[in-house]
């Protein structure tokens, strides 16, 4: 054994993601359910990621290659019969063929691991060991297998909970299942695994036992009890959404932004806030979501792939869809859908409006209630308001259709032909009275209601 | 004594809601707040209605009537004076009279706790005992009545906490007041109690004096601490909701359903949810929401006395009011508010509308700012969408008025006639251009502001 | 020293927020970061107000004057050198030239100390002590100075976390750092005070070092410990807006108000709400908001300088902006925007509408998508809406104009000019109809999608 730094070698990820998961009563497959807009095992192969790993092996369950192609640039490996977790390691063996450096074996249901914590597993294994395992401590009542250190701190033998002696019990060293082994080692100690057990399955513990009896050293590291929980039910999904968010929260706040109350702010896996922004209670941000400095985002908000630029102003009840780009200063106000809309700088979009694949130019006021009519049922069409422009309230926008630099509309108007710049348009009839209608009108339903009574 | 099951017994319930509730500083009757959309009381009588009694008395204050008929098939029993609990049950005997069956005693201000609870309370009386007392344990200062056990764990004595010795004082086995008495004796107990205390009240925990001064044998069974609990105050009455809700979020994720941030999620009493039904944060669910699988309710939805179907996806910000029904994989988008509308299958209203009254057909798309004006300030009128029809954009359409199948509206119309199947409808004027006026309009007004200034 | 009552003496507050604050990560001051609609500083210089200062000083860095007039009647003193606390203190000692009265100072970054809890320290100093320190009780591990009490309980000495022996580290009694000096020794004792330290700082709480060496009392009272939290950084800004709710919370669910989900609602520091308000989840107030009895607000709903009237029904989803009135039994729906506008009593604004710069009348009713056009790029216009008028759904009122008592207008029209009292306005062309036209439109498209595929 030499004490070669295990990071300078190759690294190759194994992702185990062939459970069934049946508690969750879905029809989606388990690790596909998302966290903070991210699939869970999306979660699990993005930890290892910053490991810089060659290699990321997926090993699903027949049928389910699906979930491979969730992730970017993983490989799909089906384990065709679930003998236990060895063997399902083993199924990724052809797909890692010619590798030959560590290999690091990573549960897909387990979303909350830190970078930092895999980068420490497989530090110690830098020692020379061949097997490092992640612990971590657990007080509560449980069934996890335990890690026992002999004398001197290495890893002696992994226990499971039900083969424990009293006195092995009362250790609180945990074994995760995350699993580095040196490459030199790592598929004859997995081949060596046997299924001489009451379930007759093939245990990836069993490595520790395997690698101890030719002589291999074994080590851990810890993680923080609240990285390695594994999902196997929607009340454990919610659990760790809750755990992810409330880090999502913290970084933001600690980023500059203020969160008035963190807990009703929903992030994404990806939402980028800048310094100084100010986030309103309840506020929800899709997938990619980022934002400048000094915005103010005001409550009820919903922002999805939608870039929003310095001192911008949105909200209360902004709705932002894909495509939106939000410029420098623009004001999105309350009851404001946007969706392939380009908000220039200084543009105001303040009340109860509809603006998709469409241009705001520099400065220009949309008035209340205004519509782009962008659909007909089939086609989806561009409306351009140039700088400057003001559109007053009520118009319709029937698209494709043009507002030049400083145009206007006249409020209520329906806009079907391109408005030159500088203009006025409306499209408008004669607003006729009939005295006394209104009156009469009353008078006939008082009159029925009494009938009717 | 013979040890026949008590539950083969008829049973009657009765609840007591004659308390004034003072600390609610409210007009409305303490039980008559409400919790997940139902009066304390209705939670009160729910639990029991398990166990499915013969009677259910409501004993309440004079001119309190009201109470028993917010809770269906309830009847009232008025307590002229308010001379104690043991009283308070003796103003039910007339409401009672002919029925010799078990007495189930419960407070009306006490809402949460289970059918099963009650289920075991009534159980333990099948040893024979003619008292049960509902027991739970609370380990926080306090000043409930103490249930004191003799040698053979049978019911001694139930001490007041001001009565008590220190060493009753530190008996945790609390008194809920929730009795069953079996019905052989428990008019004769409830007579035999008296009021020689210092209050001169009719205590209802005297049941088991009396009882055991008989030679009849008394019992208990326990309940967790967090369903006994009464409510006194607004913040009792947040708190209970809270427990109700954690109670109904966890069971809807247990069914199957994910909720995002289930913390942010409000259901009613009576919400169901299917299964791979997906809730976004920040969803209010209001009484009569039934939601099938696969259905999708995106942030800031408020559903009440709502129908949806499979498939379907709502919100954010779908604001469905009763007698909607949303048919399979139809849409709803933001700013919808919906009221007595059949949304049919497939069907898409996505953008800033108000459909009330209405019928859209199969696969029908409403335009942005579509509104169904169904009031003329005295009645109500129906509007009719036919299967694929198109809805332009800012279609105003004034009801009774049909459109026909695969019908289409231009943007911006107002449609007060029917339109035939297949037909285009438009109404709308000319769009005129006057060049040069916005340009004039801006110096006209930055000249005014200048003089101004 | 005489025994005089402390609190018969004139005194003046002294706030030090000369801060920095370099951990809140933003352009803006510390102090100047908002909790529940006001700024810190706002809230540290208000506990104190209940107790009647004649003066209030804020000491402030270099260009940070701006600090002082965010706190009415505060004078703002500049510590150009930050060279301690008591150096900050001195700074203040040109704007209280005059002043012989006790001193009170305290920390512009801790703003939830409450005013009894400073009425208590004063008072504690009316035994004749020359000095009285705020203390609280700390169980975490911290770094706070501990207060050392001696055998009869007077304050002996402030002693650093550093300098602290094993002993005095035991003693959980911690400063505040809010302290008040008797007016006959307060300057004495701070000029005294020297910078003898590794830092060459002067330190305030030398003040007991002081006043112990001439023979002068000293004395505390005790905080809770969640009311002295200093804000240093975003997560610590969310976490005492968080306190802050709680008790604002509690505080309306005390008054009579219903919250069913407390955790959900945002108080302003001013919120006010009557007895019998329902507030359902979700509900946001910013500042200014002052709501009647029976009143309820649904979910969703963001109020900012409102009035609500007794009985009113809002949202859910209603945006009450500044200069908003809305009048008894009046009722604002979803998605209805408001700003400058008089509501009036039984008036119904229910779906969909911006009514800003506007009155609507008794019992006016306004049709779904209204829109008040009150912008003209430049100016804003009012519109008057009679007593008992109805707006017919997606009016658009371009202002400014008036609608007289009882006047009705036309679904989807553009009303220009003003309308009669009784009188109905329509403005409208005539519907055509082209037959046939949706289902030739539908079958291009479809020749369109063949040929394109």
């Amino acid at each position: 054994m030499t004490a070669t730094a295990a990071s300078a070698k190759p690294l190759a990820v194994v992702i185990l993601a062939a459970g069934k998961g049946t508690r969750m009563r879905s029809d989606t497959p388990k690790v596909l359910h998302e966290i903070a807009g991210l699939p869970i095992v999306g979660h699990a192969a993005k930890a290892p990621a910053a490991l810089d790993p060659q290699k990321l092996v997926i090993v699903v369950g027949p049928g389910m290659e699906a979930i491979a192609d969730s992730v970017p640039g993983a490989v799909a490996a089906v384990q065709h019969d679930r003998l236990g977790t060895a063997h399902a390691v083993l199924a990724a063996k052809d797909a890692l063929s010619g590798f030959d450096g560590d290999l690091m074996i990573l549960n897909g249901d387990v979303p909350l691991i830190r970078p930092e914590t895999l980068a420490a597993l497989r530090t110690s294994l830098s020692g020379g060991a061949a097997v490092a395992v992640l612990g971590f401590h657990c007080h509560d009542d449980h069934a996890y297998g335990r890690l026992i250190l002999d004398a001197d701190g290495q890893l002696d033998r992994i226990v499971e909970d039900k083969d424990a002696t009293p006195e092995e019990k009362t250790s609180t060293l945990c074994n995760s299942n995350a699993i580095v082994l040196a490459g030199a080692h790592a598929w004859d100690i997995l081949e060596a695994i046997d299924n001489d057990n009451a379930q007759g399955e093939y245990y990836l513990p069993d490595v520790v036992k395997v690698a101890r009896a030719r002589g291999l050293g074994c080590t851990h590291s810890e993680a923080p009890e609240d990285e390695v929980h594994g999902i196997n039910s929607r009340v454990e999904l919610a659990r760790a959404e809750g755990l992810l968010q409330a880090r999502l929260r913290r970084a933001a706040m600690e980023n500059g932004a203020t969160l008035i109350a963190p807990e009703t702010v929903h992030f994404s896996h990806d939402t980028v806030l800048g310094r100084d922004v100010i986030v309103e209670p309840n506020v929800v941000f899709g997938p990619g979501v980022t934002v400048g400095d000094h915005v103010t985002i005001k409550g009820f908000s919903h922002l999805e792939g939608t870039q929003v630029r310095d001192g911008a102003v949105l909200g209360p009840y902004a709705r932002l869809r894909p495509g939106t780009e939000i410029g420098v200063k623009a004001k999105i106000g309350n009851f404001v859908e946007t969706k392939k809309a380009k908000i220039e700088d200084g543009a105001k979009v303040n009340h109860l409006s509809y603006i998709g694949d469409a241009r705001v130019g520099t400065g220009a006021n949309v008035g209340a209630g205004t519509i782009t009519c962008n659909y007909d049922g089939y086609d989806k069409h561009f409306t351009d308001i140039g700088a400057g422009a003001f559109i007053g309230s009520n118009t319709s926008l029937v698209a494709p259709v043009t507002i030049g630099d400083g145009g206007y509309t006249g409020s209520g108007s329906v806009i079907t032909k391109d408005v030159t710049g500088d203009a006025l348009a409306v499209e408008r009839s004669v607003q006729k009275e009939v005295p006394g209608w209104a009156a009469r009108f009353r008078a006939r339903k008082e009159e029925a209601k009494k009938k009717g009574a």
